[in-house]
């Protein structure tokens, strides 16, 4: 065995949207449980100028799939930010894990030698991509699984690490 | 160039851990302009059966130091839980990221194939190296940091994405 860029990268994502997906589900049933309409979960933010737990799940479904085609030199699946339901977001995690699982490791052999480009607000950054999973893809797609999960925890959804985790074997 | 575990481990951990310094440095720099003690940071928390500041920190350190001296078979340097400031914690991550540099990427050769046991509260779980780093070691370790970064922000300190990511290149 060795390491392969696909095992580090859509292997890892793969398997953190499948617990998001998870976990999301047990937010919606507290919703349907303390009998309050889901869409608050949906609309609940850490801070003012954070963004709502909508928007952190569509943004950890960008991020996997546009750093995937960015590593690996493809123009990404777009997906219009048009979800208002659990039931459509989790549409969308489920279009993003089929585009991941359509990469072939193959596509992915000698990636983290590749130049980059990766614009964003202020800049475009150039990243090896190696530097660009370590350092930009990887956190990032943790960043918002990780704040998706804990809007849900703040707003008293009983979640423990074992759900961000899922089934790490 | 070859991706190793080396690279995806120390260096991934090591750039998480210089960043949760950096914005936790803001954090208390925010509380002294707000002018009120750092310590009501450290023992802030987003929910109530949470772990405040100082463990999320303590936390992030623990797993990135554990899950490499898991990974190369060592036994982890112990650092006992007394950090009652931002000093102190800036300390037990310096301490952190030293002994994470003191781990030479030929320890972490071929540690992708090693059989690894990680005993939690509930039970042993046995991982393969590979999977112990995609599925325990990273997203345990991004969930600290986030958690750290989210407590601050939550509470009103001037903190984005950049602080997170740190310098990505």
């Amino acid at each position: 065995m060795k390491l392969s860029m696909h095992a580090m990268s859509v292997d890892v994502f793969t398997h953190a949207l499948g617990s998001l997906s998870a976990f999301l589900e047990k937010g919606q049933a507290h919703a349907t449980q303390k009998k309050f309409e889901p869409a608050v979960l949906l609309a609940s933010r850490l801070a003012p100028d954070m963004f709502p737990l909508t928007r952190q799940v569509q943004l950890a479904c960008d991020l996997a799939k546009n750093s995937i085609a960015r590593l690996v030199g493809q123009e990404p699946p777009r997906f219009p930010d048009t979800e208002t339901s659990f039931e459509e977001l989790h549409a969308r995690i489920a279009r993003t894990i089929d585009y991941l699982k359509s990469v072939p490791a193959s596509a992915l052999e000698g990636a983290e030698t590749r130049d980059l480009k990766v614009p964003t607000r202020g800049e475009t950054l150039e990243f090896k991509g190696l530097a660009f999973l370590q350092h930009w893809a990887i956190p990032n797609v943790f960043f918002h699984v990780t704040t998706a999960y804990l809007i849900l925890r703040h707003n008293g959804v009983e979640l423990g690490k074992r759900d961000f985790l899922g089934n790490p074997r």
